[in-house]
């Protein structure tokens, strides 16, 4: 098998501290990915744009809320009843396997919306065995949260980790209200670890079992599916791959104004299409190009249990095909009607003379997924050289700050320029080992925008050389404009 | 009882959105806290004061890794074996209790360090009972982490939420330090959730079951405990309340110069002091006066079992005393040796010439316990008004942005302010609602520094008038101005 991208970019990712798998010297747990230092770095740019784009320019609130919730919340969410996966141990080799994708591979059916007995009589009925020649034990419904307990003895309470970070903002709506001085449309995000207890996630970066999440919630008035600012967008253009589109199991998208889109009932409400146009945003101003993103209407029986209409984001990737990175969904009434059902409690709101349980346009991104597209969307492999080609905003470090030589004053003046950054917040790194052409692979590896060097001409004309990772292009720059061309 | 300063600063945390018990809906459930859009926006500010200090300036690495770990993590850090509290339980009410607390308060002696056989000789030969009258339990261990699984069927693991972010860093050791090229001392840092389940969580945002840490291990050799800058900070006079004047039942702390402190053999080694200091100056910079603060030194039989020597940090709060929301420990080779005996890895360093395990200086903080200090420290009770006298850059909002009336154009000048403040990344608020009093008072009781007013003044001479909240001053500022004036 010939080494895949993802293959090359985890190698780099791994060497010089994007990520790698968590508890590596414990052997690892399928799942669950570290961060290191640039990784860290470049996962907080992201959520950085996301949060100037929701919280700054939208003004809508962010929240924080704990990620162990009480079993009532997801007794209430459906999270409980709905939210599993259809679940095969082999009783020979004991491995477990998704029911629906056994059925799918063998028989080359789709089994979407498929119950548990009807899977485990197609497995029945075809004899189907596991690649171990083993049979396989009862399909059983998995539920794919992670439960654990609080407190002890006999007065503990089962708890969960929760699946979205959504359901903390649900579940304090009425709060949310009073405080936001009972106004629609109301705004909530969250960005913070989510947890899916995924069977056999194979896919590295691409299938976590614990996850970040940025989930934006806007609670409206179902009559007043407008958006005040539509007209500003009204004329983007969006890829949209349309549940007919998909039916007709066509390969193009369908390009649109989301006027238009609006307009024909292709894309079903302003509110929907705005939130899919800012969507859009985020991911091209993270620096994933447009042509490789597509917005995929879910099919209706692919939909979660309390949505009505979802549109996905995905990301075209060179392994995994098209990544679902974030999802517009309109659900409804559904959450807070049943969180008020279960809960006993009026979250009514009073609108233009009305009374009624507000509905939720919900725009869930994840930064797991976006990160690693990045990743795989900026890296370049040239002859002699691999970079990384993101953005000045988004580079985890921002400069390299290079002394030519060791000696002669040049460490000093080349720490003082360094101090000066730092004291301006800007990221930067003192590099002063090796060959500057060394030094410029390094820190092209890990997409750092510029190169800066002090030779002795700095020293006399107080100029240093900047050096430009894309084009390897050099510049000569005053020091005390170095700030300035940095910051971003 | 009288209202206790926590009671009339969480009504305001709740009604403006600072915080508020979690899934308050349901009842709520001890020990966890909802952080709201101010809350949230605080929190942030005080984290990313900890990023400026120990990432921005002293130059660590940041990192994010899960918050499930295997139990094998746990297994070798001693926390399954460990960390854990002696626990009773009321045969009549059910009701737990801890054992040490009950013991403590019935015989009015001290139980540090004391065994579950122990405390359960004290509790059977004295007959201590519950305050219902019931009888109690034998008493056991009980574990303080919460457990779930990984996996399905019988291929299934233990995992745990890590009781500490640190955990996370040293499993990852090996790694980092290939990252960061072999070189000690290495610093890393993490700022995420850990988990500990309290039995009887009754001190509302002092003792939560959910917390935010900000942990900070700096990986060195046992030889060198100096610090290559401690002679900038060698002057610098802590207050310490060292184990003697604990002893002695003193009641004032030691006051003197680090330098000497260390000389004295009061403080272990300058790279411990470093960190007090250090840790002193994160608390002053968000805003917590020097007088409020004291580093206490743990005593033999309280401190960790990871632990040579522990210093803390506390703040003295009206309501709940002197509480701890800092700690710099010693951890010795403890850590590092445990994961390579447990994972059979080599995790070794070469320095100087020397193959050893690294030792670790931790610098570990709460986040939860500083913010509601902070907020204690900073709210003033006036006759007629309450306020938070937050620093600018802590202050949620740094200014309100108000239009006098309604009209006259003057609700369009002040949206354009609000939105070139905006554009600049600056956290402000248009409010046009109720008399400027009251718009005044609004703002004060959430502690924003500033309220920029546009009158019809604004109009022709293009000033505004800022009214400052703690001084309640007015001065007038030429629009263009307004942005360097807000900017921290």
């Amino acid at each position: 098998m010939p080494e895949r991208k993802y293959d090359r970019i985890l190698r780099i990712a791994k060497s010089r501290g994007f990520m790698w798998p968590s508890s590596e010297i414990y052997g690892g747990i399928g799942g669950f990915f570290d961060y290191g230092p640039l990784g860290s770095l470049l996962k907080q740019n992201i959520e950085n744009k996301w949060r100037e784009i929701f919280i700054i320019r939208e003004g809508m609130s962010e929240i924080e809320t704990p990620t162990l919730m009480p079993e009532s919340v997801f007794l209430a969410s459906g999270h409980i009843d709905h939210f599993d996966d259809p679940l095969v141990e082999c009783k020979k080799c004991q491995e477990n396997y998704r029911a629906d994708h056994i059925v799918e591979e063998k028989l080359e059916i789709s089994t979407d919306a498929m119950g548990v007995k009807e899977l485990q009589k197609l497995i029945s009925e075809n004899k189907i065995k596991c690649k171990c020649g083993g049979t396989f034990s009862e399909v059983w419904a998995f539920n794919l949260m992670f439960k654990s307990e609080a407190g002890a003895g006999k007065i503990k309470r089962d708890v969960y980790l929760r699946p979205e970070t959504a359901q903390g903002m649900f579940v304090a709506f009425d709060r949310l209200y009073q405080v936001g001085r009972k106004k629609l449309p109301m705004g909530v995000c969250q960005i913070g670890r989510s947890f899916r207890n995924e069977i056999s996630p194979r896919q590295g970066m691409i299938r976590l079992r614990e996850f970040t999440q940025a989930e934006a919630e806007i609670f409206y008035n179902p009559r007043k599916k407008e958006h005040p600012k539509f007209s500003r967008i009204k004329n983007h253009i969006l890829p949209l791959y349309t549940e007919k589109y998909q039916e007709e199991e066509r390969k193009e998208v369908l390009e649109m104004t989301v006027e238009d889109a609006v307009k024909d009932g292709v894309i079903a409400s302003q509110l929907q299409a705005y939130y899919l146009v800012l969507a859009e945003k985020f991911f091209e101003e993270i620096g994933i190009p447009r042509s490789k993103m597509r917005c995929r209407q879910q099919l209706s029986d692919e939909r979660a249990h309390y949505s009505s209409e979802t549109w996905d984001i995905e990301i075209l990737s060179e392994d995994f095909g098209w990544v679902e990175v974030a999802a517009i969904a309109d659900r409804t009434d559904y959450d807070v009607s049943r969180h008020a059902a279960t809960s006993r409690k009026k979250l009514e709101v009073h609108d233009e003379g009305e009374k009624f349980i507000p509905h939720v346009m919900e725009a869930s991104f994840g930064i797991d997924r976006p990160f690693y597209c990045l990743l795989e969307q900026s890296f370049v492999e040239e002859e002699d050289r691999t970079y990384f080609k993101f953005t000045s905003e988004m580079a985890p470090i921002k400069a390299g700050i290079f002394p030519l030589v060791k000696k002669d004053g040049l460490p000093e003046k080349a720490e003082e320029i360094f101090s000066d950054l730092i004291k301006n917040k800007i990221i930067v790194k003192y590099d002063s080992g090796g060959s500057i052409g060394k030094r410029y692979a390094r820190f092209d590896e890990i997409g750092t925008p510029y190169c800066i060097t002090v030779d002795h001409d700095t020293l006399e004309d107080g100029k240093v050389t900047i050096r430009k990772r894309d084009t390897t292009e050099q510049e000569y720059c005053k020091t005390e404009d170095i700030v300035e061309k940095l910051k971003v």
